[in-house]
């Protein structure tokens, strides 16, 4: 009775357009750009120049002011990861030294959007005096990525409901524990901390499955106190719960979509409860049909408060989603999940989003990718190894945590033509990047074991 | 020929002192404390107190003036960890709020010295106005830990040759990589950021054995090019050597003890070297002898910096120890090694230091224990979830990354009569110490299983 649910659109495949002049980072003489990911274009030079400690920061020709100190902090940020790296004492006389780097951003305007252009160009001239490199960038974000990479972070309620809804106040008493939610204030604290470093928050509410603990402060909304998923499709009041929280959402969460999960439905419920079955039978639906419809309604709700949408569909479906004209998002379960430890970092490097896909108006409705790990087995103490560094390799991410839902996301970064047929040419460059992870306190995993995997022997870590 | 080496001693068995009046921390009307290490004594009373957002310190009645900001940082910290809690926004009309701590110090003196009473007095009265807590401590360090747990670390060159030596300065050539190394002021620094917060550094040169790594920069250390192992011992460059680096070493690790080694030595490459051999013959010297001459030479060359030595010795040898007057350090291998994955943590908690030490006098010779984590499977990567929680266990902590060999120690905290003999008893609280780490970033694993294991079901933290 109802047209299919819209598709899962977002997310943009942006390509990174770096040239990266004499490099400072290039080593001395070898072929290698020890680089990752791969920007677009990169040059070096023969040059070797060190950098300064008291590294200065300028804004000669930008027409952005940095009210916000979005520019100043991430500026910050970078020296001081720089500043973690083994920094001899002693002077190089002679040897050319980087004293600062200029940023030119070209739009007045700081506001994180869907679209924007966030491609940047870095050169680092091999002389001067002072020598300063160079960032030209459109946006602010653009400039941001030219000092660090950076991550979509995305926040979902899952099977607990450790989320504050103000609109209705005991859907958090599905929690974990007392101390295991977030308030409201934390949301838009995350939000804000993420916005300054380029990087969008988009949340999900799974329904109508997943969301068991929704009914411990409103037990109404399950089926019975015996059959308690999927939500009541039959009652109002669990189309007014989507709609608070959705309201709740539009006030923290401006990102340009919501996600509204709609995966792994059992309806058996549905037809076990008398209740439901009349409401079924009086509406002329099957199970299927009350699961579109109450998707259907559900992104109705969503659309009201100004939010395109996102839902989960079946595997396989990219090539058929794009044919009608409609934009996805790849995240192949046998390449692309995390929480498969037996996935190795090769399977996520060599995974082909266009995949079938060879029309190329089709392409470009192919948005981006994501790697997903669920977190049945995750929490705080095995995150970082069970994600890094495979995700670098797919240079996608999101991720599950056990008392909350955490989505990760970022571009899928280097070019189909830049990516490297034979994986073993790549290694060293993985294992390199993996160790500067470490360096900045990021527990990513031995590169050359499946995920999670402790070190086999005693070595360097530019070899595990 | 030569006596037996001077046998390892170190590290006090302090037992911690505080009276903890009535608890904040303690919760509603139950008759749990949620403490962990247990205090030697804790009473509590029925109140609930909340924490004021803007905690003060002051200092009124203390000898002690903080120069150093010693007691004024590790304030800041404590406030920072009680900050990251949860913290609901609202206002608590008519419940009483700590205002601040009063901390009293008896001796103006901030040195960390061996021996040193650490031991504190923490009392949180129930009504004031406004309420403060009071704090008292002869030193600086007791008040810290009135604050936090504390560590020792003890950092030490292990295969690779990770530190820079003024005095040799291609020792450092047998580090892993370029970068995989630490200056002399890297080493200062660790030094000082530990001091500030009570802890020690323990130096360690693992010799004649584990030591291949040093004749990557001088191969005359060793016995010839295809056999490296143990160290040269006719060679008084080898002893040049060691007299160098203890001597750096006494610049910058001000703690009274060095710790030698001595373990796991194969000494075939000294009697298959023929100039080594000759040496042998020459000084009427078997293998043993020659061990002992090195291990006697090496000793006393610490000693001549002023050094007490420790070194390793084989394993159910503590009880012999005790007997011949001298001092130990327990770290049996079965039940206090962190590598072996199987070794859960009620083992860790059970195992008894004084077993089959029965004289009172003797007991007062086993100054304490270290649990170890040997680091041929560990880096960034899984070091916290290795060491943690069972290190908590056994409320003392040592261990060994692949490119640097550190050494952590903690007190032995909790007084033997305390120890529940019941270790049921004991997991809630473990569980939630577990989830205090987890929240302050530490990347503890879960309680439940074996060491460094995953979550086995999504669930609270708290049940894990």
């Amino acid at each position: 009775m109802a047209p299919a649910p819209r598709l899962l659109p977002v997310l943009t495949l942006l390509l990174l357009t770096a040239a990266v002049g004499p490099c400072a980072g290039a080593g001395r003489g070898g072929g290698r750009v020890d680089l990752w990911p791969m920007p677009s274009s990169v040059t070096r030079g023969a040059q070797t120049l060190h950098v300064s400690r008291d590294l200065k920061l300028t804004t000669a020709g930008s027409n952005y002011s940095d009210g916000r100190g979005i520019l100043r902090d991430a500026f910050a940020r970078m020296v001081a990861v720089v500043n973690m790296d083994h920094v001899i004492n002693g002077s190089y006389q002679g040897a050319p030294v980087l004293a600062g780097v200029n940023v030119v951003v070209r739009s007045p305007d700081d506001k994180l959007n869907f679209g924007m252009d966030e491609s940047y160009k870095l050169s680092v001239p091999a002389t001067g005096s002072p020598l300063y490199a160079q960032i030209e960038a459109q946006t602010v974000y653009g400039a941001l990525h030219a000092l660090e990479n950076i991550l979509h972070w995305h926040i979902v309620d899952e099977q607990s409901f450790p989320l504050e809804i103000p609109s209705y106040p005991k859907l958090w008493n599905g929690a974990y524990s007392y101390s295991e939610r977030y308030t409201m204030d934390e949301a838009i604290d995350i939000v804000q901390y993420a916005e300054k470093r380029g990087v969008n928050v988009l949340a999900e509410i799974d329904v109508p499955g997943h969301a068991l603990s929704w009914g411990v402060g409103y037990p109404s909304l399950w089926p019975s106190a015996t059959c308690k998923e999927p939500l009541d499709v039959s009652s109002d009041f669990t189309f007014k719960v989507i709609n608070g929280i959705l309201s709740d959402f539009s006030k923290v969460f401006k990102f340009k979509f919501v996600h509204l999960g709609g995966d792994e439905i059992n309806t058996s419920c549905w037809t076990t409860t008398p209740r439901i079955k009349s409401w079924l039978i009086q509406h002329g639906m099957n199970e299927s049909d009350a699961y579109r419809y109450f998707v259907l309604r559900a992104q109705k709700i969503a659309l009201s408060h100004g939010y395109d949408i996102i839902n989960w569909l079946g595997s396989g479906v990219a090539e058929k989603v794009v044919a009608a004209g409609l934009r996805c998002i790849v995240s192949n379960q046998d390449k692309w999940y995390l929480d498969h430890l037996d996935a190795t970092w090769e399977g996520f490097y060599m995974n082909e989003p266009l995949t079938n896909i060879y029309n190329p108006e089709q392409q470009k409705l192919v948005l981006g990718g994501e790697v997903c790990a669920w977190g049945e087995h995750i929490d705080a103490s095995d995150i970082q190894q069970t994600i890094w560094p495979r995700a670098a390799a797919a240079a996608g991410i999101m991720f599950v945590l056990t008392n909350l839902f955490f989505e990760f996301e970022e571009r899928l970064w280097t070019p189909i033509a830049k990516v490297a047929k034979d994986t073993r040419s790549v290694t060293a460059r993985l294992a390199r990047f993996r160790c500067l992870l470490n360096q900045r306190g990021v527990a990513a995993a031995p590169v050359a074991a499946y995920g999670r995997s402790a070190p086999s022997e005693p070595d360097s870590c530019l070899r595990q």
